[in-house]
């Protein structure tokens, strides 16, 4: 089975305690797509603009990801410019240059009208509904969101998450949305609004699966140098929707199992800038640090 | 196996969201014994005043605990009042009234003094040290402190920690012990000063065990409502020093097993003010979220 994924890719500037990097490639869209593709086939829907590397679509082509969705647009493409103070959670955007991600318009290759397992990335609501008009026979969909669209687009969300499967969510994000503090009530509000199961990615801390009948948690990988947090979270999403992608099954336990990939890409992730962690990684390393989470909860 | 406490005991008035309290019994060795009691026994060291109420000792000693190093001395009991905000992570101390325990000189009662396993709360850490001279044969010692006596006591509490092989500490304690924003450094700061072990407390995200070889993280148990988390800290102590007293045994899986029983009986000691909670649980009630803790981290 294969994913197919719609969300940014970008060019990102970002500076943190360990230093500063111009024009690096990042975007939603290409953290979940190399994430993923270690787990299974990816299927790329997003817009880049005239000056987009072509390296960078060779790299994703390396990957084995097809980028036949990737349309290339007149313009500039979407850069991103932000900086992490020492703490290392939240990043302050200094500047979003949109560009020709503005009037991005999702448009699924025919050949991919099929595709069962589908992420969402963060991106209008408007457009992700749009999306999943386009698909025939969705199975499995996750999406992700931001605090703007919750503010400002807060019917478009609540009317997708009702054909929604698992909602991603940081705690900030599932704290504005469902009004509760608590992330518990948080997380039982929002399945109220329609999916099946919500993950509330809570950083460093890890992140909490609530089900109608169940909850989960992982803790976040203990690291002693996080170098870039950026693109964390879609990374989460790739390991997870990888992997369940590739295991074909949506049961419980394999839903655990995918969170806990999710986690391992992520914290491979944060190692190092942009994506150069994750481009060095192998399946032995994966499953190594799978068996030391494992490891980690023991008892 | 029995553990002996040296901390202290108060009346507390506490404020949060879900109401306010006067002269409620408090205290870390309060809060320590109650929770250790259901494990082993306890012998309790500690002052209060002549106002101290004898119903408040009866309760102790109904929880089975050795009050005979309880002393009472002229004036009054150690008093704190404090509020906690919406979050409930952070309390926000409004009065400190030392009283009685300002000139606390705690003496190891003599048929005491070959007590194995000993908890040090957070005191001075000169009169730390000193009860730890009173004690002929320790074997098992844990201890706490506060970011006070790492600002105003750094080389007493160096000095303590040389013998100590548990330390627990909550984030913002072992960040400024250790001058690393980092926990795991933080923790590998800690051991390098003595200790064999260390546990980074992280309130509602749970805790995090670092030893010279390895580490284990547990989350914080997922709570739709949390009362009051006065005492949180030192009954997860209770808990973890009341198994490793109980069991007898000091290796990795018992101190892992230890950490979940502490988790659990701080998960339970939230959910109400004061020690009312605690006050209402049993083995079985303490083994059913065991199971669940388990439950929330298996995959």
């Amino acid at each position: 089975m294969s994913v197919l994924v719609v969300g940014s890719v970008a060019l990102d500037s970002v500076e943190t305690p360990f230093g500063k990097h111009d024009n690096l490639l990042g975007g939603s869209a290409t953290y979940f797509s190399i994430s993923a593709s270690y787990f299974t086939d990816v299927k790329l829907v997003a817009v880049v603009g005239t000056d987009f590397p072509n390296r960078h679509i060779e790299l994703l082509q390396r990957r084995g990801i097809n980028t036949k969705g990737l349309q290339i647009e007149k313009g500039k493409t979407f850069h991103w410019k932000g900086r992490y103070e020492f703490d290392m959670n939240v990043a302050k955007t200094i500047s979003t240059e949109l560009n020709v991600f503005e009037t991005f318009k999702p448009k699924i290759p025919s050949q991919w009208r099929k595709a069962e397992n589908i992420f969402l990335a963060n991106i209008n609501p408007d457009l992700q509904q749009n999306v999943l008009k386009q698909a025939s026979s969705p199975k499995f969909v996750a999406c992700d969101s931001m605090n703007f669209w919750i503010e400002n687009k807060r019917s478009s969300l609540a009317k997708l998450l009702k054909n929604i499967h698992l909602f991603l969510a940081n705690d900030s994000e599932a704290r504005e949305l469902s009004g509760e503090t608590n992330l518990l009530k948080a997380a039982k509000y929002i399945l109220k609004l329609g999916p099946k199961m919500v993950i509330i990615k809570k950083g460093e801390h890890g992140c909490l699966l609530v089900t109608k009948k169940n909850f989960f948690s992982v803790p976040g990988f203990p690291l002693e140098d996080i170098c870039d947090p950026t693109g964390a979270g879609d990374t989460f999403a790739g390991g997870v929707m990888g992997y369940l992608s590739e295991s074909g099954s949506i049961d419980e336990a394999s839903v655990k199992k995918a969170i806990i990939f999710g986690s391992v890409m992520a914290s491979y992730n944060v190692e190092a800038f942009s994506l150069d962690r994750l481009l060095q990684l192998n399946r032995k390393l994966i499953d190594k640090r799978y068996r030391e989470f494992k490891e980690l909860v023991r008892f």
